[in-house]
């Protein structure tokens, strides 16, 4: 099981970029977004739309306090990471990561992690010690962590499904 | 040589997923992002204060007329591809597409691509055919374009470095 964790969320400054996480979080296989600071019910429906459209269980959660969360995954044995450019390198560190267990959570930070975000991971992890985004990140991480599911998914319950083509879009549509 | 272009960016909407579009193209090794659609100072500022902390020789341009520019680099003989949901699957096409050149322009869109950037890409392409994020199938394709350079990658002239770490922030300075 992979669940994401998006820390400090601001309706305006973070709607689209934590769209964009939530997004990934399920094109990439992952079961649920959690998100902490402010409550967004647009962001919430923008998600739980796609799912209505494009299948699949994926759940949005929003929490007040974060730090439990991430306690009660701990003490489920999940493994936690929080992706940030200080960390050590993911393709260093993925295989043991994958050995160790088959359920992560990972923290994906805004501006301004909090401390306790890089004490409570038990790795904190970089897709390259450069400035970059949360969602190009997360994105490769999920791609390396799941070897690229992305790819090989299917989403139960489906409206609508692309046929992949060269040129043009095709979409299948599945049902009302 | 690998080339970004953005399609259609809008200064108040788009402002931070750009951002994030250039710092993943510069972070994974790209040379240079292009965008088209409005001018925004801020946002090439943002970058080139990137380039100026942490190094290398990335650039932004503005340009107006993206289709010449897609032309322009197709005669030079680069591989023209635009990610897309509806486009084939990258796992499966991207053998074909590294074989052909080391020159790649990839083309991202944002809302309502116009018909044309489906046309003039040699290839269209997939990071799985869901709906997520320009940003997160930038980084995706470009890891597996470069066999994850973004790992490997040394930034010339940088005034900062990371220290890679699994708790806490180890940054170098490396000059004023």
């Amino acid at each position: 099981m992979i669940i994401v964790l998006r820390l400090r969320h601001r309706i305006i400054r973070d709607q689209r970029l934590s769209t964009h996480v939530g997004l990934i979080a399920r094109a990439f296989g992952a079961d649920k977004l959690y998100y902490s600071g402010q409550k967004d019910e647009h962001l919430e429906k923008s998600i739980v739309h796609v799912v209505d459209t494009w299948g699949g269980n994926f759940k949005i959660e929003y929490i007040k306090n974060w730090k439990s969360v991430v306690k009660e995954y701990k003490n489920k044995g999940f493994i936690i990471v929080h992706l940030t450019m200080y960390g050590l390198l993911a393709n260093e560190i993925i295989k043991k990561i994958k050995e160790t267990s088959d359920n992560v959570l990972i923290i994906i930070g805004g501006e301004k992690v909090p401390s306790e975000a890089y004490e409570l991971a038990d790795y904190n992890v970089a897709i390259g010690n450069q400035p970059h985004s949360e969602a190009g990140a997360l994105a490769v991480f999920l791609h390396m962590l799941t070897d690229g599911k992305e790819f090989n998914i299917e989403f139960e319950d489906a409206k609508l499904k692309i046929i992949p083509s060269n040129k043009g879009k095709i979409v299948k549509k599945l049902k009302d």
